[in-house]
């Protein structure tokens, strides 16, 4: 099995990073593919240095995870409208050949968010048509996708995966994008925020969707098309 | 692991009885619990026989889903208010002892369905109060309770359960209920309504919930409290 | 066809008094069955009194909607739990045999309109038992059922009828309920209110119904089941 | 400005306490009515007994957050059906004259809860009615009702009131309730839980609603009508 | 009456072909407009012989609905972003002049869906203004616009059409997509299906509109605005 | 506090006139701005000569206002996809340093508006990141940003503003406008429609507002995120 994590900027695999940890633990293959290295993250750092930097702590947060990143070198802040991400992701679906695809809910407020996830979504797809010719064959079947991020309308988290084993790599793993702590949150003030307020609203958002799906610690997706599965008997644990 | 099913009139088990019957084909217990013989569901044969017919109807069906009946002889069309129903239910739940209660939404239409969903859903919880003296002594933990029915406000299916494998016997088990046949909807006009095209209508609507739920057939319910649970992995089957 | 309005107190049918109105302005039959004579909607009033000027302000009301009333005689903000007021309402269902009922949604706040609600959706059920005997035959089939109020849980309105042709019988209809103008909502300050404010505020709730549905002035209401209708084509005025 | 807290078992008023505190703290008064003693919330306790102790624990914890106590001796886990409360609480409401009622939302699960919710709702109704002939006179207007708990059906939380400065005395006036310690959640295994364990939880879920509201900790409740107030200025703190 | 359907890929009218062939048989004039061939939905067939065999398919297709075909001629999974596509459905809409317009809702997941639905949407808008001048004149007044397909987010289906006496031609005009029938549904296994299971699936579809609306065999769409429109009368057959 | 209209055609600012009003006659600062000069909202009127007119028209109702304008010189109908309009808003958030930004919801139907929304609010974002160079600095913090307009999905309204002292000022405002009077709703007939028409519509809808809202007129938007805010007491004006 193969679980591949297409999203913006380096630190963005946060929202997945103990369900990625999970799958590497379990002997499945694990690929992170960034769009941007992130150069306009930071007050200060100079954008060029400031790419060199985070994917510095991009490859060190997914050797943590063990999983493998591949960065597509689209600008920060510029993600372009149009669709030449997509026609490069449909030759990284191609190539890589996942089972399940994790990225941006297609309808996220930010526009480096949205449009990568709605590429990334379109690409799964393009991506197993014979017809349409690529470097690469078609793949397929259209992988399983799964949506993390707040879209513009509400959207129900309609899948919980139990993380509890996986916090502290999903802390550790996270602790490696060290440009990203002082100024976590730009839209509040400029005092240094330590790693242990992240540390701890991490920890919280985790414990809630522990507590809202009935274990100590959970990440939350959304399915496309909000699809339910059948079960064989009901989910009980007795 | 016990299934108990608490509904209001001979053949509401329909709802559930590819769900039941396969719960007893994997060697758990299944117990149907009816609280009234169904005296008023014909439009000619007086009530005492009818109960009498019924009664059979309803051992025959249970004796194909390998499930045992009991009737607790309300009065069709006449469940009471009050709390008489739900201190009875109580010593149900206090001597079945389920883990599992099928039963009504408590905010279905008809009153002698919500006052089963409600009773049964709140005796659930009573019978488990060490400090509430009855007959039977306290059974704990509070069962999962999955509802069936319509309610009067939109509650969405959150559990699907496949019967694919179970059709069959679900069709024979409700064919059982003969008297139910000729006037099945009683809402509509007087013609008599073949069993062919009630089992149409039995399989459309198991195949609908298949195709919401990826399989061939499936039964639905709603789990109280819409309670998600946390997945050790995405599910996908390859 | 018979339209049959089911109410609490007195003026109850201004929420539907254009439908009614209309309907027998084109030949059909309509009657408004008030379960109180509303003998507590005033500040100084004796009740007794001032159930005789209500029954006379309700009596005149109807006659200028071309209606018929029947009282049920049961005490304003009283209206009790239980079954009683059903089992009533069963023989006047079977006995007025009605096409359509207008009454409250049964999950409105005010106990005395939630127990209508309730009350007349379940006895328009049971008076279709023929084994349900009682001095009236069985009726049927079920009549349609329109609910008016605001559910305690959000509700959409999915039937607006087009009342623009009878918004100055509905106007001079409920200025009949004289009693009804000084202390309109009684949750507000003392000072009286002139009609004209009441008038006002009628006049602007039709007229955003009418907008939120294209016509002049509508009326509003939920179907049971929130039932959607197959049209032949699609509705366009062309 | 009174503030009127009506729950049914000692320790209810937990998911309010915050804000109790809180208008206590600035000159209002606060009453806590309690329905029952909670004679039967512990597993080996008599309930008489049980009921003293709480009691006494119910009114150290009032105490606590500066509130008188109310106890209106109905048995736990029999909150009955009918009239009978909603009459007393009728009195109770003229008697006390509240501005502000917190209580059960009507709709949610436990029959206890939901009849107080659903008593109180309406009493606070049927306490305004002048023709409404009791031991007090009518109170008017209607207070403003604010509910708890959680519905059947999903209703959002829509006021959220900031208690981050009275986080402590909440937390201190919790663990008045000694005889709730060892067995919080009766739905749950039999191992003690200790005092640490349930304040972890509330301090998550205060924590959760000031995520959502934008400070430190908060409470949420549902105003009856999900009614919206307007602002004289869009709500920013710059 | 001219009913334009506008859609992507030749078969993509099957989601609405009972509706314009019920339109055609009553005397109204119906055009599909295809903004492709469908060069890219086979397995072996090269694109442009694809193309020449979809493009008769679809003559034949809409020969049997009593429909005119339209193709634009962009290419399959290759619908542009940005404007050129809306502006060449103004000349089409201001062509055309259409009554009724059906499209795919803007928000469903393709790309080749989502625009194609974007684009008829604004252009039928941008079709009235005079002063935006193209090769015809002004079309006036906005055509009434129904949408199809599965947006990103729910969407209610709140228009359908009973299409009962038109479920032979439905299937008839389905079949002339011979190319089609082996891999309809391309995210699955690749066994060929056979027409009769694709049958089954639409007949199944029809029939879940038809039992939601009352009627044997229904089409549903979702109107834009999700605009009332308000009754003259209860929507009741008696 | 610098309140910042973005905007598509003059007499956008319609939406939230009696709150730009508020805000200046509070002595806030207030800027409209607008994308285009609506060159293409008439059906005689060269649009060159409209620019010129409606250009006035705007002038007249911003000094009614109290608010400055700026217009960007796009085209009516004609707001491009891509990036470029996002840019030049950068560049205006930065000059114009707004406290609070209202604009289009960014998934409205019509294009020009979505177009202007959804620039607006990622110019909100970007314009806040120091590593973005552009003629101007960083503006920080981000804005608040509330919607007006109609989303493609239903939307609540959660922030009304109350604009009772305002709506002569709105009224006069509006009226300058005088190029639309005529033929305000182009989706209608030819018929002209006077001015009194339109300020009816309007007024009925401010009043719709403020009786959702507990005012006399009110204007209503939806917050970015819905985001809601913790408040220190429970909204009572006792």
């Amino acid at each position: 099995m193969h679980l591949v994590f297409i999203g913006a900027h380096p630190d963005d695999e946060t929202s997945s990073s103990g369900t990625i940890a999970k799958y590497t633990a379990n002997g499945h293959e694990a690929t992170i593919v960034m769009t941007t290295r992130g150069g306009r993250g930071h007050w200060e750092i100079p954008s060029e240095e400031l790419e060199r930097i985070r994917t510095k702590e991009m490859e060190s947060a997914a050797k943590i995870l063990g999983a493998e990143v591949i960065f597509l070198d689209y600008k920060d802040a510029d993600v372009p409208a149009g669709d030449a991400l997509k026609e490069e992701l449909v030759d990284v679906v191609r190539n890589l050949k996942p089972d399940i695809v994790l990225t941006f809910h297609p309808m996220v407020w930010r526009d480096d968010h949205k449009r990568v996830g709605q590429a990334a979504t379109e690409a799964c797809f393009k991506a197993c048509l014979p017809l349409l010719e690529t470097r690469y064959l078609a793949h397929r079947p259209v992988p399983d996708i799964y949506f993390f991020g707040s879209p513009m309308v509400p959207v129900e988290k309609d899948v919980y995966i139990d993380v509890s084993e996986y916090m502290d790599v999903k802390m550790e793993s996270f602790a490696q994008h060290r440009s990203q702590w002082v100024k976590w949150d730009i839209d509040e003030d400029d005092s240094t925020r330590p790693l242990e307020e992240i540390r701890a609203r991490m920890l919280h958002r985790a414990r809630q969707y522990g507590l809202e799906s009935g274990v100590e610690y959970a990440e939350a997706f959304m399915s496309q098309y909000g699809r339910k599965r059948a079960l064989d008997f009901f989910p009980t644990v007795r």
